[in-house]
């Protein structure tokens, strides 16, 4: 039987991963690295930072896959990220079939954890359900954006007794955001928070957490969105590529 | 200056445990357990192995707190727990004043995140705007039971491009739930998964998750309602107390 190990890496200080990671990486004979887009170079450097820093024996190998790109511009984007989970499919596929022997055990290393807004387990469960390919598989969890962006900025994610909703920047924009008092935007590539409603709202920004680069910036949307907007622009500007999150909490 | 760390450990397995919470570990001179009620022996424990297990100086002392209780049954909830958090506070107050020397580093372990449902960041905020005690603090984040639930199920979190809500079951159970098509559902004393209106909405339910006593529960609440039921009326009399958390789908 062939294994595969789905390692949630944390997002963006190589001391967020865990011993449970740590362990895991070293029982993998194949990394896969999946990287697409302008952040490509940097964050699978990351990934190999990684492997030298924990893994003690060196007898891994690491295999590069051209990770389909989404089709952007006006195209719907379900459809979309549905042509693209396809694709992703088939080449995951191919590499278990030609890239790992029967015993071995391959690594995919998810940047923060891999259930949230990744499509690793969705896609090695759809291999799964079709049959094509068998394997069994192990999701080890890593900190996420959004724990890295509450620790930095000191605050609680949560109100008293109340909820938090984790959503895209797309769905806030398009108004399709609930009443929680607490909302993390990931995903956002439009300033999305331009456009809250109310000025009052309080917002905690971060860029590049857990990074050298990290920026924070917090305070009422009235007093720093503009600075917000301007910082991003920047730091986009001067890297080739942004990760940024943020909470909003009502006031 | 006074330096405190708050360190989520992870909620469940002691392999969840960060390397950067390892760290700091090992730069606390003196740990706050804070625990209360049933859970108490045994989480005290939980924290007093992981500093066996990971601290290499153990030139360290702990400090046991009677950690108030939330007065229970008919009372306003959010009253009774800001009563609590001010009870809270006071102690949190005294132990940095009596126990901690100029130059110490004080240590709070705190179960999964330090963000998720933990008022410690949020108490520690109060007393530095009170004025009343002066320290620098840090927060380590750390595996929430939330992520362990997604991985031992293997299923991601959120729909693709959607939103996830983390609420509480006392939420759930008033319908003071968004219409997210992922909702995770904490501190549900209830059996809240028993009021979801759709018999169809999948549900993934794992207790005492990362630990030797984990149960894995899942499938339609038509189907797998009742078991839950039963089973979690088991484990609660066998072990006098329960951590449990859900996810439901829409279907
Ligand atoms: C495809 S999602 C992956 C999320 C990841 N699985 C996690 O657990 O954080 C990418 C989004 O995560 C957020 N993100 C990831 N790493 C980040 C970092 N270091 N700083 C700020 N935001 C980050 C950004 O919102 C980015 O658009
Ligand atoms: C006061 S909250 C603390 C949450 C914690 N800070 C975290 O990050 O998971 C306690 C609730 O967390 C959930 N929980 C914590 N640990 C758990 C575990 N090992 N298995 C299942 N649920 C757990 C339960 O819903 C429990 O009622």
């Amino acid at each position: 039987m062939k294994r595969l190990l789905v390692i949630g890496i944390g997002a963006g200080h190589p001391d967020y991963i865990t011993l449970q990671a740590v362990k895991a990486l070293n029982r993998v004979d194949v990394f896969f690295l999946m990287d697409k887009g302008q952040a490509k170079a940097s964050l699978i450097d990351l990934r190999r930072d990684i492997c030298e820093r924990y893994i003690t024996d060196p007898a891994y190998r690491f295999v590069e896959a051209h990770s389909p790109e989404r089709e952007r511009g006006d195209v719907d984007y379900n459809a979309s990220v549905d042509d693209l989970n396809r694709a992703k499919q088939a080449t995951f596929e191919r590499l278990i079939n030609e890239e790992l022997a029967d015993g071995q055990c391959g690594g995919f290393l998810v940047w923060g954890d891999p259930a949230l807004y990744d499509s690793t387990i969705r896609i090695l469960q759809a291999i799964l359900l079709s049959g094509r390919c068998a394997f069994e598989f192990e999701v080890i969890p890593g900190i996420t954006s959004v724990q890295a962006l509450a620790a930095q900025h000191k605050v609680p994610l949560n109100g008293i007794g109340r909820s938090v909703e984790i959503t895209t920047g797309r769905r806030l924009a398009a108004g399709q955001v609930s009443d929680a008092d607490s909302v993390v935007v990931m995903l956002d590539a439009q300033d999305a928070y331009r456009q809250v409603a109310d000025p009052q709202t309080e917002i905690f920004w971060g860029a590049y957490l857990g990074t050298p680069d990290e920026i924070l910036i917090s305070g009422r949307l009235q007093d720093v969105a503009d600075e917000i907007g301007r910082v991003r622009q920047a730091a986009r500007a001067e890297h080739g590529w942004i990760m940024d999150t943020y909470l909003l909490r009502k006031p």
